[in-house]
């Protein structure tokens, strides 16, 4: 496996960066600039060996630009092309757009979130228990009441966290039920209360390193090479396990 | 709905008997000694209003004389019998044809855990995700590691829990991941921890009172009454809800 | 022991009662009728038997009549009784005054919160280490930053709690650094949170029951009839263990 | 600072190398020949700067030879000793003795954990609370039972882990009141249980990073420097904060 990093000096960036290496896995930083010219471009991509795969952690900018380049590479290069893994959120339509139009040739993965911990809790509030409602679901018709309190940092800018939103959305909570404490250093603390008379449910996740986001990036990308897939969006919970 | 309770002076049982009083829910008592013979209890029952519920929170011997009584009535009195919830566990396999056997006449529950909480714990280990896989299976293939502690009052005899084995069984772990901390008047807590590099997933669960195993093992015989289903072994999922 | 019980129509009034039933603890309820004339006060007490303690959950206003009626009682009377335990709050100065003037004549308790856990925790905040700071004062200057959280039923009205307010401000934590969670039923949760990079320690306070603010009123007055103290006011923590 | 490393290629030991490259802090990796012949050693050290500190993070053996061999040093080279901080632990009563004998001459620190929050934890159940008491002795007062439970990752291979023993300890906890939970790749959780009727207070500790016991010794050695104590066996609650 060949991984071309695009946002390898960013803060999630470099950590990928130091793990690949530690890896001994060959990696590629792809400079910003050399996205601002087509020949640059072409030429990198040129020199790049078999079984490459593309992991963007830069800016929806970035990943503009990125897929436009990746579109007017010709098909000998789009060949060594494994998969691109996209991890920027925020992307505009037309951005979305362009992302889904390169997918017809390239496998693509979108993922708004490293945390593979971040991810079971996900796929927890949305799996079908025996009787086909969601965990969620179960939990309203059991009589529980649901309310999410997320802990991060103090130099944090934004509460709730995106991840609380994310869970929330996905527990059907609206976000004033999410609760923001901000302390010392946290790095992302998650809990979902299920509580009723004389009886609490909790689920928590608590990501301890930022290193957890990397080592989950790698892993996205190790999978797809080895499963080879076709063209298209991949799933990411095919690609995560 | 009209209750009758069998193992009312128990501890569980009076629990359930003084919450019966307390929401004005009419209950019949049955005493040990009435189990003993035909007459007594064909007396008993043949005094019993429309809609009547039988809750059966005593020891395996009792529900045994409480099928095999059952089982004489007269198809008059057991048209009044809306159903059986049994709570007793650890039933004989001549115990367990006995219940089948009579489950073909009357609606018949078994409820081995009364807490609304502790089933919904369950039925998330079990739940299946988008890629098919249920909830404890997605984190192993995740690279999550499982442990189970509980904790209970020092008072408790047996460890680990019957509730953690039963969880623990759900969850695919070996007993001996289960480790027990016994501390004051803890009434419960099951911790599921899902561990990996970085980050942690807990699910908890906990007991705060007493009191909600009564109000769980009322709820599934309102429901039965509610819903009054066809004889046969009722699916606890579909009545605790 | 004799209690005499005013406010035992109240949500903790009736649990005390309760309780002091449960333990055979010899109860006189004090009407709030009683209290409007001093006819009817000086009767109800000079049937008291010996040994009598006055424990008051009602409002300050009931504080208030109370401390003014017992002012007027003879002396006779006055020597049965052993103390006054006021659970109010919120006190005006003038109510503060009446108060401390009849604490010359009768010990008095002031206590805003019966649960030894919260008296725990906020002992464990002001206890002096071995090089002579408090708790939190060592714990800033090993570089922890401090943040409380509290969780409590949807239907509190209050935010943040009187108890998190009262846990900051021994830990000297400024009240925006307290965080709101409401979900559920809970009686209440208090976690103080001290966190640096890569570790973090915990104290936190569950209540599961409110039964445990009544056990906790009826300890200190055992506690003040065991010690027979002298006329004053009375330090909680010397009667709370 | 300059600091003389001695146990550099030991899993905290590199952790410590690292942070001290990564603060620009001059450091001398003391290698294990070195200490073999006396000649050796003093060469070692009559190349080293003013204001140098040792940082033993060896094992008891490393511990001995080190003490043996400073002990023989020329008062020029001891007066550049600013002091010792020695974090091995098991030491015999023959190494404590000449640990002893050379603190006379140098300061020396012994610490059993560079964490700052497990030292904290230990601080509060030894603190002094106003009537008196430690924390523990008021907590048993109170009616509180204690238990401790610690979780590790699955290759520990003792149980129960060296700081709960140590926080039993001080808490006076028999050590068959402490559980062990194995788990994934836990660095360290610490949960002491203060429970009795319808209440639990917890304290926690958790490890997040290896990193912070590299970041605790550091620290040490800084304040060692900054507060220039005189010889003898020096506090470690005096140069943790």
């Amino acid at each position: 496996m060949n991984i071309v990093l695009l946002g390898s000096n960013g803060r999630l960036g470099s950590l990928i960066h130091n793990q690949l290496n530690a890896e001994n896995i060959p990696t590629f930083a792809l400079a910003k600039e050399i996205l601002a010219t087509k020949k640059d471009f072409q030429n990198f991509f040129s020199n790049l060996p078999e079984n490459a795969i593309i992991l963007d952690v830069s800016l929806p900018t970035g990943t503009e630009h990125l897929i436009e380049q990746v579109k007017q590479l010709n098909s000998e290069i789009k060949n060594k092309l494994k998969g691109i893994v996209i991890g920027t959120t925020g992307h505009t339509n037309a951005q979305q757009e362009k992302i889904k139009d390169l997918s017809k040739e390239i496998p693509i993965c979108l993922v708004s979130n490293f945390s593979k911990g971040v991810f079971l809790f996900d796929q927890i509030l949305n799996a079908k228990t025996s009787n086909g409602m969601t965990v969620c679901e179960l939990a309203h018709s059991l009589g529980f009441d649901l309310a999410l309190n997320e802990i991060h940092h103090t130099q944090k800018k934004d509460a709730p966290s995106g991840t609380a939103v994310s869970l929330a959305n996905t527990a059907n909570l609206p976000l004033e039920r999410i609760s923001s404490t901000r302390v010392g250093n946290v790095i992302g603390e998650h809990t979902l209360y299920f509580s009723q008379d004389s009886e609490m449910l909790e689920i928590k996740h608590s990501a301890h390193s930022r290193k957890l986001f990397a080592l989950g990036a790698i892993q996205i990308c190790k999978n797809i090479i080895a499963k080879s897939p076709n063209a298209g969006l991949l799933a990411k919970e095919e690609f995560f396990t």
